[in-house]
This record gives C-alpha cells, sequence and structure tokens, in this order.
C-alpha cells in the first residue's frame, strides 16, 4: 500500500495530521464512501482551504478545501488523505477539479484500491501536477480501514464488539448480563456505533435483551442500519429495534413466515451450513448492496461464532470488565475451532483503560502481515 | 497502615527506593520471614552500608547494612522497608542492634503486623532514637504484599495465574493447551513462580497436564513447594512433579489410599464443602504451618473456583493471548456465583506487553478499598 520514502515536507506533513483528523469527523456517516479529509496550502506553505467529505452525494473533500482556499489555491498544494477519485460520480472528478483549480502539487496518503474511483494520480501527473504518495500512510489507513477494507474484498468491513469479564463470559449462570462492563465501556460502545453503517444482533441477543440498537449520547451522530439476523422471524412489531429512531433491517431464512410483519423491511436469504441460521455471506453482501461499508456486529456469541468460522471478522475490541463469574456463557461460541492450533490468532493493536475497563482492540493476524 | 506526610529528606526517599529494590531481590527465598531491605546513611547523609534479608535463619537485612557501614553508623540514619523486629528469634531483635550501633534515626516503611515482631518503633523511641513511619509505604507494601497479606490474615497469600485466549478459554475443544500464551509469557510466569514459596495445582491439571511445576530459567531461584490438591491420591510415583527438582506435598482426603505413594510427603486434609474436593481453608492452614506466606495457584478452573468461592483470591495474574477458540474450559469454573450482582470484582493494578500477549494483575475491589 504505501510507498517508500515520500518526498514531503514537514508542513505537508502537518497538513497530513489535520486533513487525517477532518477525514475522522464523518465516520459513519459517508457510506458508500470513503472518509477523506484535504488540506490546500498556498504557494508560501500556508492553509488556504479545509475540507472533508461529510456525506454521499455530498461534495468531496477536495471540493470542500478549494472552495474555501478559492485563488490562493492556484501554485499550491492539495494534502489529502486519499488519492483523489478520477471518476464523474454524483459529483464531479476531483483530479479534474484540482487541475481545474491550479493546483501546483498533490499530496495523498493511501493509494484508491477502487476500479472505478483509481487512476486519480495518473490523471494529475499527466496533466503536470507534481503528485507524491504515501505520506502519512499507515494513519490515513487507519481511519479509513473500514472502507478500504470493503473496497478490496467485496464485502462491508465487520468489527466485531463484545463486552465479557476476565474469565470471558458475557452473562453470569442466571442469564443477568446487566451490566458487565462499565458506563464509560458502554458509552464508548456508542461511538463505535455511530461509527458504523450498520450494527448487527442475533435473534437470540433480540429474545435476551430486546436491545434498542440506536445511537444515543452523540451529537450528530448518523444512525446506523439496525439487522437483526432472526431466521425464523421471531421478532414482533412491538419490539424496540423497530421504532423509528433508526431504520431497520430484519434477516430471515427464504422460508419465514413474515406475515406479522407489516410495513417491517425484511430481506430473505439462504440458509446456513448444514441448514443452521442464515448464510453469512449472503447477509454481508445484501448489506453491501445496500450501501453498507461498515458493520458492528454486536452479538451475541452464537453469531460471532458464525462470522469467525466464515472469516468475516476484520476486529475485534473486547471490553473486559475485570470481575470473575466462574460460569454462563462465553464470549464466543462455536466457530469450529477444535484444536490450539487452529485457534483464530490476532494481534492486540490498542489497549486503554475505559473507567474500571480494559478496552482491547485487536485485528487478525493474516491481515496485519499483509 | 501508611502514616500521613512522614518527615523524610530526598536523600532518605532515594535510600528508601534502593531498600525496596534490595528487599524485592529475595522474595520467594525468606518465607516464613517477610522480604526487607535496609540502607544505612551515615551522619553526613552518605550511604554507608546497605543490606537486604535473605532467607530465613540468616541475619536481618538491618544486621547485614549495619555490618557493612560499621563505625560509619553511628549517628546516622537506618532507612528500611519495614518496622525494625522487636523480638528474639532465630537472630536477635533489630531494635536494639540499631540502638547499639548508635544509629540516631531510623526511617521505615510500612509498619510490622505481626504480634511477635511488632513494637520495634516503641522500642527504638524508648531509647531516643528518632523514628520516622510511612515513607514510600505503598512502594514497600507492593513488595511485601504476600508476606504482609499473610500476617494480617494468618493463611498465604493467594495469587491465582492463568493463560487465556481473549475469549476465556484455558484449552482448545480437544483439550489441546499447549500452548495458548507466548514463550515469554511462559518465561514471565517462571518468575512469578520463583516469588511464591508454594505451587499449587489441582488432580484435574495433574491428569491432563502431568506439570512439573519447577522453576526454570531463573538464576539462583529458591525452588517452591509443589502442591497437588488430589482428594483420591490419583497420582503415581512415575509423575514428573515428584522428581527432586524441588520439594512436593501431595493433599489427600482423609481416607485416601497412599500406599502405592511410599516415600512421598502426603498430607490428609478434611473434605470440602459437600463433600467435594478437599478444604480449602484446611489446605491453607496446613501450608501455612509448613512456613509457607504465598501461593502461586496455577489452577486449574475447578480448583480456582474452589478458590474463589473460599475468598482466598488475593490476586489474579492473567495472560491473555490474542486468540479466539470458541469452544474449550473457560479460565474459571463454578465459583458459586449466579448472577452479576455477586460477580467477584477487582480493580486491574497494571497491564503490560508480554511477546504477543497481554498480562494483568487485578486485585479484589475491596481489599483495595481497604
Ligand atoms: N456482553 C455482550 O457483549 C453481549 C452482546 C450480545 C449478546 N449478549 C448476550 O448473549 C446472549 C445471547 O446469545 P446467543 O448466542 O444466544 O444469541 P445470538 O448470537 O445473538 O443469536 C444466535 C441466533 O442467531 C440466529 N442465527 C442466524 N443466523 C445464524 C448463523 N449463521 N449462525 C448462528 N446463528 C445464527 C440463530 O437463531 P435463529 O436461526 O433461530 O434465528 C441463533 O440461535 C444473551 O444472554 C445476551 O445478553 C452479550
Ligand atoms: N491455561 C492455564 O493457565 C491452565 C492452568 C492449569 C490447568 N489448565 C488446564 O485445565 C484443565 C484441568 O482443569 P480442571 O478444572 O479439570 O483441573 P484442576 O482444577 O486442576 O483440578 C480439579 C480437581 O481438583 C480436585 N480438588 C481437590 N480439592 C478441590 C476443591 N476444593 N474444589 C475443587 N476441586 C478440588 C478435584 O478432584 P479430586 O477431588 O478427585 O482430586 C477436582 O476435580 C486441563 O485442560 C489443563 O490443561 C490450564
Amino acid at each position: 500500500m504505501r510507498q517508500e520514502d515520500p518526498v514531503a515536507t514537514t508542513t505537508e506533513a502537518d497538513a497530513m495530521r489535520r486533513a487525517v483528523a477532518l477525514s475522522a469527523r464523518a465516520l459513519g456517516a459517508t457510506a458508500p464512501n470513503p472518509v477523506v479529509g484535504c488540506v490546500i496550502l498556498d504557494p508560501a506553505g500556508e492553509v488556504a482551504g479545509e475540507g472533508w467529505h461529510r456525506k454521499a452525494g455530498g461534495p468531496h473533500a477536495e471540493v470542500h478545501a478549494l472552495a474555501a482556499a478559492g485563488d490562493r489555491a492556484r501554485g499550491g498544494t492539495a494534502v489529502v488523505t486519499l488519492e483523489p477519485c478520477n471518476h464523474t460520480g454524483r459529483t464531479g472528478p476531483c483530479a479534474q477539479a484540482l487541475i481545474a483549480a491550479g493546483v501546483a502539487r498533490v499530496v495523498y496518503a493511501v493509494a484508491d484500491p477502487s476500479p472505478t474511483a483509481a487512476g486519480g494520480a495518473q490523471t494529475l501527473r499527466a496533466a503536470g501536477v507534481d503528485t507524491e504518495a504515501g505520506l502519512l500512510a499507515a494513519e490515513a489507513e487507519a481511519v479509513n480501514i473500514a472502507w478500504l477494507t470493503s473496497a478490496r474484498t467485496g464485502r462491508p468491513f465487520v468489527r466485531w464488539k463484545y463486552a465479557a469479564t476476565l474469565d470471558g463470559r458475557i452473562a453470569a449462570a442466571d442469564g443477568s448480563s446487566r451490566w458487565i462492563s462499565s458506563a464509560e465501556s458502554r458509552a464508548d460502545a456508542h461511538r463505535l456505533r455511530a461509527e458504523a453503517d450498520a450494527v448487527v444482533v442475533g435473534s437470540g441477543t433480540l429474545v435476551a435483551d430486546d436491545p434498542h440498537l440506536a445511537v444515543r449520547g452523540i451529537e450528530g451522530a448518523v444512525q446506523p442500519l439496525r439487522v437483526v439476523v432472526d431466521t425464523r422471524a421471531r421478532i414482533t412489531l412491538a419490539a424496540p429495534v423497530l421504532d423509528d429512531a433508526a431504520p431497520t433491517l430484519v434477516a430471515v431464512g427464504k422460508d419465514a413466515d413474515t406475515a406479522h410483519l407489516p410495513g417491517v423491511d425484511v430481506v430473505r436469504l439462504p440458509y446456513g451450513e448444514g441448514g443452521r441460521g442464515l448464510d453469512i455471506a449472503a447477509l454481508l453482501a445484501e448489506l453491501y448492496a445496500r450501501g453498507v461499508r461498515s458493520v458492528l456486529l454486536e452479538g451475541g456469541p452464537t453469531l460471532a461464532g458464525a462470522f469467525v468460522a466464515a472469516g468475516a471478522v476484520d476486529s475485534v475490541t473486547a471490553y473486559l470488565a475485570p470481575a470473575l463469574l466462574g460460569a454462563g456463557p462465553a464470549a464466543l461460541a462455536d466457530a469450529g475451532i477444535t484444536g490450539i492450533a487452529q485457534a483464530f490468532r490476532l494481534d492486540v493493536t490498542d489497549v486503554v483503560r475505559i473507567g474500571p475497563d480494559l478496552r482491547l482492540t485487536a485485528v487478525p493476524t493474516a491481515v496485519q502481515e499483509k
């Protein structure tokens, strides 16, 4: 991904850091588009304009930044987190906009892996614009990881999130699970929801917890699509998840009886392997077709096991509460793993204390080694 | 424990830091005595002598340090991690030795809670020695926590150590458990063994893993007493844990047939609640009587559950491997907890990366709030 030794100035690196921060503001709001940030430096290296892509259909980051910079863009440098696009979608190609504005140099962090949008760098170079790739690529990629992963794999990025005790329990023996993790962790988890395009739970969690799944407590958050994976359409119209706080999709089996769900957005999917539950790949394809690029999988353990078995977990966020139960369901149920040698190995990328809890982020070892 | 606002100089604080570090050198080697470090400052505040208690029956820290300081102790200050003892055990009382050496001032970190040894400060003050308590008490207490806890509770301090996956499994579905954690974590765990007076496992672990339990790879380590909790005396003479690398105690039930274990150190204990296994309090009392002040409980989950249920876990060290299994035994089995409200709550005191793993240390919430 990353080009070696990008030739960039300190000013450009500072601008890129700012552009990455700007891009992160729109996490969860741009699907099916990436998050992108842009800073325009005038010929003297002063910041002339800033912008970020706010939502699909709206102007791209470069267009916002060019508008803010006005004439000062001429002869200046555009610093942008993603390779400027080359295609005319709902808005014109950014490469052309940069050329038209007379920008002399473009520095971007990450190449655009999507076949339709790629080629921007080539267009810029052909027009005589000095074009540099790879500056702060790791930082920019980290913020955009969901969209980049989905662009590379053709399915939404999946982050599995759970809260467990130190001994890996997500509920006690009597089924009680409120609250395993702290108020601080629960608030933090709402941020993960806000950054996702869809939040997914299985019918077991639906029945046990009757969750609402909408984002609370985050100003300006775009509500994610709430998705219930409910083979036999056990959900009823009274379920809180079917209120109008956010859109909701109920995924059911091909033959499920959904007569009791008038007006509900229902999708019929093929059954999973051995007829158990729904096919995870088909579920993700359906979500992708609906523009979802990032999924927050909120469990429970059974559905998470199916996602792991399907190779469809790209990141794991665990809230570990410093408590022990000694009984109760484990965080992850059957994922088809029988021996240590087949364990799903991860690399811990982040450990933070959140109130009394620890939040661990980890990604599959193979992914990181790529 | 800690006295407020100890009036101590920077020099004394530096000396105390050094004394604490010295004391830690003998962890695992001094039972049934505490670890203690001492630095003697001459009247000018220069370090005149250092010492630490190396093993029971040997000289106390103060005696080592006074010997090293010689005449320079006269009119000087003794900085010591624990209140100097007042009783004549295998060696004379340190309070008297300090008075005899003409020390003008004594600064100690933590008061001695044991009824036989306490009173040293009073003796010193009565002899006109300026005596100050509480300097770096938290640091000194942390190193000596095992002995201090045992002095307060009358049973050995118990640290439960386990290695698990992120989803809390200590073995895979097929029983394979080599290796869940990394070589780095396993090496680190040997340090915990070296610092303990006894290492305890249940008969389930004995049968499954046939462990050796001795310390490997740590130069100069004193081998802990290896303890197998084996109600029905299932162990055989061929067990590696019965070799001569370290002493071994086999705890069995009152009526167990031990005819197949000639020459083995066997202790007969009452049965646990409901006739299950052995009584944990009786086991700990037996170990205490044998001079054990710190126990490293190495599992497995069943025995650990019994320790938790008995309120006999003072610290938890978890090596968390960033891997998921989705099946296999959990780190902790039945501890008599049925609902979230009764969860055994801890406070995380330390999180470190050890190779790819995380090592978490946590102590019961109630203990820390004391
Ligand atoms: N602490 C946490 O982070 C957390 C998070 C979520 C849940 N929980 C707890 O988890 C418990 C519920 O867990 P659970 O495992 O029973 O529920 P779950 O994973 O939410 O749902 C499992 C159900 O999903 C359906 N499903 C559809 N497609 C599937 C597929 N491909 N593979 C597997 N299942 C599929 C199946 O039922 P049908 O096929 O009949 O639809 C299955 O029984 C509750 O106690 C809840 O409180 C805790
Ligand atoms: N990853 C790790 O950190 C780790 C550490 C240790 C073990 N393990 C794994 O754990 C598994 C073995 O676990 P386990 O739970 O079967 O074995 P365990 O906890 O080592 O031993 C349990 C046995 O101890 C005996 N016992 C004596 N007094 C007891 C009491 N008061 N309460 C409960 N048990 C008492 C009981 O058998 P009797 O009464 O018949 O003697 C009981 O069945 C193995 O797979 C091993 O590899 C993993």
